[in-house]
């Protein structure tokens, strides 16, 4: 079984995130992950070959970056067929502010999943950082649940930012999906 | 198996969407359908045992019915517990305009049953009246994926809005989350 | 006193809807329309001597097109300064569906416009065709208040598409922005 | 001139938050801040004569209170009349998570703003705590422009939570409205 992780990166910071779900992809046991850049050429092929795929961009001037929002556009050739009805789904950015408006980015991809007939998985995950012991190296540390949030600060470079709990809540959507996946799939 | 129909309706419009979504539930052959009208006491261990909630409500000032939102607050206990985790979700809402902000509010029942853990399901439906000879005759007239949107004119009452096409629109919800639940759960 | 209309159209649809908002602007007699289609250079000094701007582009797969989002994120060195602040904004759409997740695309535009700290005008409109007597002729039949919404069907050109009824609608709003900014300019 | 600060507060946090608010309402000396709990008698009179009204509530399973949501329906006969158009708007909302959905509280009290007719105002502030140097002291700390965000420990009560930069975006957001409503309105 294979999971796709179709993303878009500007800075590096998203790639981080991306290869995180992916990495959460196959630690399941489950799938195999696809890593596909919207930058270059779109295997299309191989997206329609899998179970799954998991959405990523940068959330930028409060929406999905252009650049996926191409990639987006370029899927309506599938859309018309309903070639991705009743694939699995899900939805991951990052910015550089706390909330800085990712929520606009996550349920715009959760809606474009949704014209496409797929089923659309959530976080699963309790919130971190949201009591006085709490801390940036929580999971779920932003608070999010239709889709995975990584915050990365401006001066820092993908090497650094966004921090390990980010990545890591990455890796464990990257875990639901291919578990998910599995039970969806059947023995 | 069995789904819960979980809704509000103010005047009868979306108690007639929520009847007709159950209709597909249990014409699916797949699940019977638990209707709970959450004005009244909420049946909590019977919302367990369900494997889906499709939830409903009216699109009042561009959200969810206060009504249906105080029992999304009284669903925070189970939230705590993650107990609806893993279960299939999926909306629907009616409201006087065509479109009519309804999407806000299946946009708030997405985010909802994603804080819950569950897995949200599109109504798989090319849209309908977008062409020339489209009609108010026609599955998913008002285009929407992420949920199933019923539109009554505000001088009908429940006998004759929302229109027949929009209760098929609903009727499909109901039968595409009853096999969904049917796949996911396996042989 | 200067309004643009901010736009960008795919198949003309979206540039007739922006045609109205510009007749509008200069029907109130308040304000002349700089009409910016942003396939092209953006005269930013243009913009930024503008009193307020109305932004429009159609909805593709759920959100405002890709080409009208790289002119947001092109915004984003006038955003680091913060120079439209205090300017209006409004938002306007196209698709070929009545509801068609158009709404998603006008809120993504009014987080935008937040984010350059402008102020946003809605329609201030009554909702059209939402009772038994209602048509496709009336002022804002789709029912939208963030925004001016539009539907053209699919199979019929912009020489026809969308209805009178939506354009109508369209000039309203340039009206409402122009007559704001008139009001917010002081005698 | 009169600024409301319309609010609901489950547990204290988003009162406090209303307060800052209308603190910076008044200390902006352009308008005096009438602070209406919605929970109590809604003094609709006062409302009407009012300049703006900022609204507010806590973020509960993703959305306005229950509580909130049941004022904005009992607004709907003033809707009816579009008694508030052109009258200011503006946002704020309590979570006790980073980002917790918080977005689409405030989106859903802009789309609410603009069924009524009335000019959404932004909080007008460049984000805080983005960079490695950033604290939970800053100011927009959680990074929202379409309404002003707080984050309220879960285990801390309002005497302590939500911290004092929560509360001096609230503030910035009062002076705002206020300075926007004196510049709206003329000499």
């Amino acid at each position: 079984m294979q999971i796709a992780v179709v993303f878009h990166s500007g800075y590096g910071h998203t790639a981080r995130q991306a290869h995180a779900v992916a990495e959460g992809v196959e630690q399941s046991g489950h799938a195999k992950a696809l890593i596909v850049d919207v930058a270059r050429d779109i295997p299309w092929d191989a997206l329609q070959a899998s179970a799954g795929m998991i959405f990523g961009c940068p959330t930028y001037m409060g929406g999905p970056s252009a650049v996926f929002k191409t990639f987006m556009e370029a899927s309506s050739s599938r859309w018309m067929k309903q070639e991705w009805a009743d694939k699995l789904a899900a939805g991951f950015t990052t910015s550089s502010s706390q909330s800085g408006d990712k929520l606009n980015t996550l349920v715009s991809l959760a809606i474009f999943a949704a014209q496409h007939g797929m089923l659309w998985v959530s976080t699963g995950l309790m919130p971190g950082n949201n009591v006085s012991t709490g801390s940036v190296g929580d999971i779920n540390r932003l608070g999010s649940w239709i889709g995975a949030m990584a915050q990365a600060n401006f001066d820092q470079g993908p090497d650094i930012a966004p921090p390990a709990s980010d990545l890591q809540t990455a890796r464990l959507l990257g875990q639901r999906v291919a578990s998910t996946a599995r039970r969806f799939a059947g023995p």
